[in-house]
């Protein structure tokens, strides 16, 4: 049976959360919305495309910066309101230059910086 | 300076989606929510713990079920409106016995499980 992102369970603005993972080395890059037309465009291009809550438009990932991220696959969580996708990601995900958005960790109860903006 | 979950931007229904991480094999495992008092019980007792946006209540994760999420860190995004926790998980994450949420993948355009329950 064909796969209809219509048959996902999408929050009342139309959305849900999406988890993109590095496919190679399992880092967890980044967490953005996606609405059915961008799931539909994901899948159809290959080319990682979320909607952007704050632009209120479609975001291709890497369009402007070119740290693009290439779909390896998609993946549903058993309730079918979050999704995972495993990426080949061109630079870094996160547009503070760095490679992941999780750069932030909790240590002695303090807010510790894990890593630089790549070079 | 110490952390303050009310540093966190959590959405108009005071929530913010949490990704959990098996802190060993990097596997994706399941995205479920917090509210801030659901991120300091999780800090101060180690005990993974959800908002239920179901049951409305707090979820300490496998309280039920005995498949508990121990905390080994928490980390937050570039612009704090995402967690990550990486968890040392006892049993399968999922409600459905499996090891994640995240079983289904589409493959050729159909929905594909992964995995099957554990035993």
């Amino acid at each position: 049976m064909s796969f209809d992102p219509a048959s996902l369970r999408f929050d009342d603005r139309g959305l849900l959360p999406v988890i993109a993972q590095d496919h190679a080395s399992g880092e967890v890059l980044m967490l953005a919305w996606m609405n059915a037309e961008a799931v539909t465009m994901t899948l159809e291009t290959g080319r990682v495309t979320y909607w952007s809550r704050s632009r209120q438009s479609f975001w291709i990932k890497g369009e402007t910066s070119g740290h693009v991220q290439r779909l390896v696959e998609m993946r549903i969580d058993c309730d079918s309101d979050a999704i995972l996708v495993l990426v080949d990601q061109t630079g870094p995900a996160c547009h503070t230059g760095k490679r992941t958005c999780f750069y932030k960790a909790l240590r002695d109860g303090a807010e510790v910086e894990l890593m630089a903006p790549e070079g």
